[in-house]
């Protein structure tokens, strides 16, 4: 991994906003490529809290949106839940406040914020059905360990640990005072709102109740027994159907 | 707490099953009370699966079963989800093997473990709608400080880990060599299936699938935004709901 250098190395490296994010990509974008207007600006989960705040912060600039499996705004629910995540890191007796020598120092902490996201990444309907046989997996423990362990178990817990903050202090409405209708409301872009349909913590109904509040928008599900996951495109389904939300809000005519 | 003598203090507690459950209560009822059948059998969550113990097991004995939010047969994300806890429990430095000195040792582990719960043992629409406020707490965190960290704090880590241990190899299709359909025609009682609309881990989907594999049987759904704790009757409807299943179950007519 690529260390940041002191003083803002391990433990000491500072929080940084969704807003902080899409800040740098506006730069990005407008003084390195110097692109005046974006067709389409898209993300999945954390990405979709980084298209709502394109979207709000940057109203003229953004012709579409598509937030998969997002909120504008976390729930309280997924405030508890993400840091539950940050927790079972901290739990690992080498996590030394963040300043451990090696990432695989924590794999005690990444093993267990494995086996909470296996739990409410996914959902019963998927684990009753045995969703993960039809793409190679024997076992639900061999599931466990080759999908959700070996997922997480590369990463930097203090890289997890930070976009979880970055993750549950989400929310556009900072930009009105608190109002959430008010940030919505500045929305311009055409904007398609796209759970998916068994997610356990962006569940449908988070998102409609957003979308709602989006003035040229549309709200769209995505069927799939991979919940949260389905963006990992699987099985054919998931992509066909995301394929279709991106074609289909492409299609749309904007000003 | 009353601790279990050498050999099978601590850690080295053996295990137990919900069927060990059921056959001690049955030797209780038929040979110190001397009851023949029983009007009613009813239970929530790991009493659902005693209650379907019982109709299983001794099916001419149980005139009447109701089992409320709980599944006859533990799903498999029943069991990741449940194994959890016991990690959460087992991850404190305290923990040793389970031989600590007094349960407060575990604290740390017992918190985590409240805090897994306060994620998947309620909804989002739960907090989304602050429900909380309306059973006196203040604040997001003085729920989780006095709701779930008080309702768990004062537990046994062993006793919750072996509790978890049978919860999770709960399955009444072991009378019939894994045949959750030959299991569940076996019973005999009027049966009301109820789980709660909300419920995480045990989703009206799941116990509707085992309702239709019995005989003599009725679904309801009790309506809250307390998820699995609608049991808990914190709010006059919960308590409605509850004693109207309980009512018309025993005003239905039985052999």
């Amino acid at each position: 991994m690529i260390a940041t250098a002191p003083p803002f190395n391990g433990g000491a490296f500072p929080n940084v906003t969704i807003g902080d994010d899409v800040r740098a990509q506006h730069r990005l974008v407008t003084e390195r490529f110097e692109i005046e207007r974006l067709e389409l600006v898209l993300g999945w989960s954390m990405g979709a809290e980084q298209t709502y705040e394109w979207a709000v912060r940057f109203p003229d600039m953004v012709k579409r949106a598509l937030p998969f499996a997002g909120t504008a705004k976390t729930t309280p629910h997924d405030y508890i839940f993400v840091r539950s995540h940050e927790d079972a890191l901290k739990s690992d007796p080498g996590w030394n406040n963040g300043f451990y020598k090696d990432q695989s120092d924590v794999h005690e902490g990444l093993r267990r914020h494995a086996q909470i996201w296996s739990v409410m990444g996914l959902c019963p309907d998927f684990y009753n059905k045995e969703a993960w046989r039809e793409v190679g997996f024997t076992s639900l423990e061999d599931f466990l360990h080759r999908f959700w362990e070996a997922y997480f178990a590369p990463m930097d817990p203090n890289n997890l640990i930070w976009m979880g903050w970055k993750w549950r202090h989400g929310d556009v409405s900072r930009h009105t005072g608190g109002d959430l209708a008010a940030a919505l409301g500045r929305i311009k872009a055409k904007t398609y709102v796209v759970p998916f349909s068994r997610d356990m913590f962006f569940p449908p109904a988070d998102c409609e109740a957003e979308q709602k509040l989006i003035p040229n928008s549309k709200f769209r599900v995505v069927d799939s027994l991979w919940a949260h996951f389905a963006m990992f495109c699987m099985t054919h389904s998931e992509r066909d159907q995301i394929d279709a939300c991106i074609r289909d809000l492409l299609a749309e005519p904007v000003d």
